[in-house]
């Protein structure tokens, strides 16, 4: 079923975002600079800092995955203020998701209505490829932005990584 | 079908790109300055540029669809050097994309596999959801990104438009 196939995506992208993480720690260590410095940088002085690209890109990976398989989502307090904590951040939502299995979405078709705001309902197939996907990697790209920009240094693959090819 | 559907969601996404594009424009003639001049903006300097970003959007858009359909996807010549340019770019991928129809996709099945490099095969689900949906929303993302941080008025609610919910 896509929903758990498409929640298991959400897990390597967010182990690839702790990659990256690791490659600004360490960049930061060979630059000899405190890599915390990254957590308050933003694109646009009113646009949402680095810590909260990671927390959004967290929750909206969470909250898809419990909305979909209509359970309730663990709570994640947003206290985090270290590089160090956003990486148990992003942990603690790979330890959730990995917890989820594909039996829990078969109860889903893709026009069983979701709950997505309080006031708000949307079809799950909409709700997934309409909005939850592209938030999702809106939040992960512009994380690797901000640390692309300062000249962490990244590349495609370190987003990508993890899809199977076969050889020809 | 879930191929035809992430298929229309990149036309979505494209239409919404082209309107960003059309704010960008906006924001050069309200502040009198060439709209051009943001063609060639990096993040950092071994990045690709603005065109390229809008380029690739377009083109994975344009290769998964084709590769899903397994049909020929149109050639378009990497030549664009203006803002109008890449807005006619992004037309000719949507107006590809708009002649397919949700027929076309109903021979692939998850496990197929698809030709995605000279060398590489992939079956069609880890192709559309571990490569090509990341790397479609990475690109438009960057292009936002490279907007965004220099000046234009945009919010998520730009890259997300379109989605549908209904009223509780």
């Amino acid at each position: 079923m896509y929903y758990y196939l498409t929640v298991r995506q959400f897990i390597r992208s967010l182990k690839n975002l702790d990659a990256i993480l690791e490659k600004a720690t360490r960049q930061a260590e060979a630059r000899k600079f405190d890599v915390n410095n990254f957590c308050a940088t933003r694109l646009f002085p009113d646009m949402l800092p680095f810590v909260a690209q990671i927390r959004i890109a967290c929750d909206t990976a969470k909250g898809t995955a419990a909305n979909l398989a209509g359970v309730e989502a663990p709570r994640h307090e947003d206290n985090e203020t270290t590089m160090a904590d956003l990486r148990g951040r992003i942990a603690k939502c790979v330890a959730y998701l990995e917890t989820l299995r594909a039996a829990d979405f078969e109860r889903t078709k893709p026009d069983t209505l979701i709950k997505h705001r309080p006031d708000k309902i949307i079809p799950a197939d909409e709700y997934l490829f309409a909005r939850q996907i592209p938030n999702f990697f809106f939040h992960v790209t512009t994380a690797y932005a901000l640390l692309r920009m300062q000249g962490v240094p990244l590349g495609k693959m370190d987003f990508l990584n993890g899809a199977q090819s076969v050889a020809a």
